[in-house]
């Protein structure tokens, strides 16, 4: 049984909560607000029953701070960021990762067991103990180094927070044209689908990809707002640039 | 049992023809090639026995030539584009439209039921009879205007042809740091499925909308083709207006 304490109380903290607690290898000894001094408070409170890992699982700017304040245990500490490197941990605890690539909110219940886990920690006794624990909630679990994790964290604001602000601006054009953006689900389930199946270079279609310049100048006189104007100029562009011209 | 004769060979015709022949109302009398003039072979060698209805599934471009081919029959004409208007057809035929809206390729197997088919045509009994031909192989049949239509097909170039080329960006990162892509699945699968539950404006997340300068800064300087930066900083600050000033 591996005794883990979560600190912080978003989404990421939710949701391991919701899947550590299903799991039969692990006990969650508390969840600790990073705001109230109740990290502090659970150090003295609870010395007979500390945990085996520290779950931080707080805004990336709040990580040092708030790992500060566990420098006294002897206790494993793990930051769950993908962008923060490892060694924004105090060095005086022993350092690890627990990054879920996952979009994760506190309303939508997700399979825990799919969620790719990346670990990573300065000691091999870590790795393994932070190993253990990952699989005993995902069936994906990787070490990563905090370079490649960067990396990976990058490509996911690309196919997570841009993706989703397109879809966004295709809601807004829905809405201005009397359109259920519902429409358009069945379409946006299939493009995330097809990329399993082949690369997203063989996936790609459409106006640019065909060079239809009659269909695209139409598109920029059907978008009413500047900046939509100037996405579409520049994704066209780079997807042109990316298959060569038009032969 | 309607009878129909698709015009085109492509993506949209064959997976047209699969849905088609799986449907019990619907026979089809023939798939023409386009371009080998056995359009107008078939009007001459099958006068006995013509469809009721001929899909022109063929390049935006050329459905005004192929189906002027058709300007002898009494027959209902309807291409499958999303951006091209009804008015693209000769007026000597009865004209109608018959769009799928979804990403449709030759290898990709799909459940018709769930695609979104938009049908117009000028005359009332032609708008029942594609209604008719539509409800035997979706489940979902919406009348939808030539103008709505268009407005349609921009939002979808937008979460399909445009998120699909942030799918390839990703792919590209993950491919130069030595990344499996495939470990990104499970984030595209659950970016996607997160918009049927909560709008796409509630599932924003990421550095942009926290304003995280620090972590969009270290983003900027890991791309290190030009291009994706622009993207990455024209994104950036689309999602920042969209949103508003940080507090």
């Amino acid at each position: 049984m591996i005794k883990v304490s979560l600190v912080g109380t978003g989404n990421v903290s939710q949701q391991l909560k919701v899947a550590m607690a299903e799991s039969e290898g692990i006990e969650i000894l508390q969840v600790l607000n990073s705001r109230d001094g109740s990290v502090r408070k659970s150090l003295y409170a609870s010395s007979v029953n500390l945990p085996d890992i520290y779950i931080v699982a707080v805004n990336d700017d709040a990580i040092p701070i708030v790992s500060e304040q566990l420098n006294t245990t002897k206790k494993l500490v793990a930051h769950t960021s993908g962008s923060v490197s490892i060694d924004a941990l105090p060095k005086a605890v022993r350092r690890g990762v627990f990054y879920p690539l996952q979009t994760l909110s506190k309303s939508a219940k997700i399979n825990f067991k799919e969620v790719p886990l990346c670990i990573e920690a300065d000691h091999k006794k870590d790795v393994t103990l932070l190993r253990k624990l990952a699989q005993c909630i995902s069936d994906h679990v990787y070490e990563v180094s905090s370079k490649k994790r960067k990396h990976m964290h990058l490509a996911a604001v690309f196919v997570n927070n841009f993706t989703n602000h397109l879809y966004h601006i295709g809601a807004e054009i829905c809405k201005s044209n009397d359109i259920p953006f519902s429409i358009l689900h069945p379409l946006i389930a299939e493009t995330a689908r097809k990329i399993t199946l082949m690369s997203p270079q063989e996936a790609q279609t459409g106006p640019a990809i065909r060079h239809d310049s009659k269909t695209m100048e139409e598109h920029l006189v059907l978008l009413k707002n500047s900046k939509h104007q100037e996405i579409y100029q520049l994704l066209s562009e780079s997807i042109q640039d990316a298959y060569g011209k038009k032969l």
